[in-house]
């Protein structure tokens, strides 16, 4: 399998913990995306999307979006498993990874701030209010679900990873990049603090690729 | 079961889309988004996340995040499936809809709109160029593809809906509502139109909820 990915890039740290997490081999492929490289030809052949991450199976199929990924993964690798069994806890987790990636991640992407700065000429100022904005409406509200629910453990969801940790641990990673105080977050700053013992988020950091 | 939803929310539209497809009965309870009833506290005890839609089952579990709900109806009530069977196909549906409900939509949000025009004090000409640019961008990518594969049919993956086409209807009658010209996306409106002659989607639409 081939993965086309930044170190950088949210969706790209969520499938490569993914990949870690089921021990399974992949050859990478960085692309540059301050340069664009995502939007040349030879890779809108990969992605007709234009965006990371995409995954290309060893028969030629490219898969894109980071949870449909990861989902893959989980159907034809399932064990550990990165969602639970019931159909109920599935929703849960599902949900909770859907608040990041739907709720929070989409609004604060590079092309999103790019549009800030050059279309609508938002000045930095500007840029970093909205970028807090949507994390601290984000995780104000992820925060209180996990104190709220006893399914919460160690994890978001009970004692083992899950998709939603996944989701998590890069959504932790950016915000803080971006200098976003975390104190109101108790139980998201130390569920990421547990995912970052594990060898297998250590390695899929985006300061630990080449 | 009890749907709390709005008739113009996206999100709300497709969880209605679904239900229909599965033939499931609920019970609809509709917040009014324009008046903040989703950020009163009574409804954050049964979302913390302040968002519609959010799904009571029988037993008291609140289940939220449009995509999260439909697997759950898909895996509890799994005729007519919502997904195909093979993993990297049911990774190509999952894709389709994470192309809309990660990329396009989220950017395009009541809750985006109203921060524009109040805090970035944007006026409705730039909401506007806002609203259409991430379509114009999504949809591009999303026909690109659809036209590339030969996977897709009468819908967006083969000849029966999968959650794919109940994300995309939502998103294309906002389009519509927000006068985005979607003539560059044959494909897109082709499917849209067939789903649309379809019961299940007719009785969705916002235009008939009470």
């Amino acid at each position: 399998m081939i993965l086309y990915g930044y170190a950088l890039s949210s969706a790209s740290y969520r499938v490569r913990i993914a990949l870690a997490l089921k021990g399974l081999p992949v050859t990478s492929v960085p692309l540059d995306l301050r340069a664009g490289e995502q939007k040349l030809e030879r890779f809108l052949q990969i992605n007709s999307q234009g965006l990371v991450p995409a995954m290309a199976l060893d028969d030629g199929t490219v898969l894109t979006q980071s949870v449909a990924i990861i989902e893959y993964l989980d159907e034809i690798n399932p064990d550990p498993p990165l969602l639970p069994r019931a159909p109920s806890q599935r929703a849960r987790v599902r949900a909770l990874a859907q608040a990041i990636i739907c709720d929070v991640h989409p609004l604060n992407n590079l092309r999103v701030l790019q549009y800030l700065e050059k279309d609508l000429r938002q000045d930095k100022a500007a840029r970093d209010a909205w970028y807090a904005h949507w994390v601290q409406l984000g995780f104000e509200a992820l925060e209180r679900r996990l104190v709220g629910d006893s399914a919460t453990g160690r994890y978001c969801h009970g004692d083992a990873p899950t998709v939603a940790d996944v989701c998590l641990v890069p959504q932790v990673f950016n915000a803080r990049r971006f200098a976003v105080d975390l104190q109101a977050y108790p139980r998201i700053v130390g569920i990421d603090a547990a995912c970052r013992e594990l060898p297998e988020f250590q390695g899929a950091a985006p300061d630990r690729q080449v």
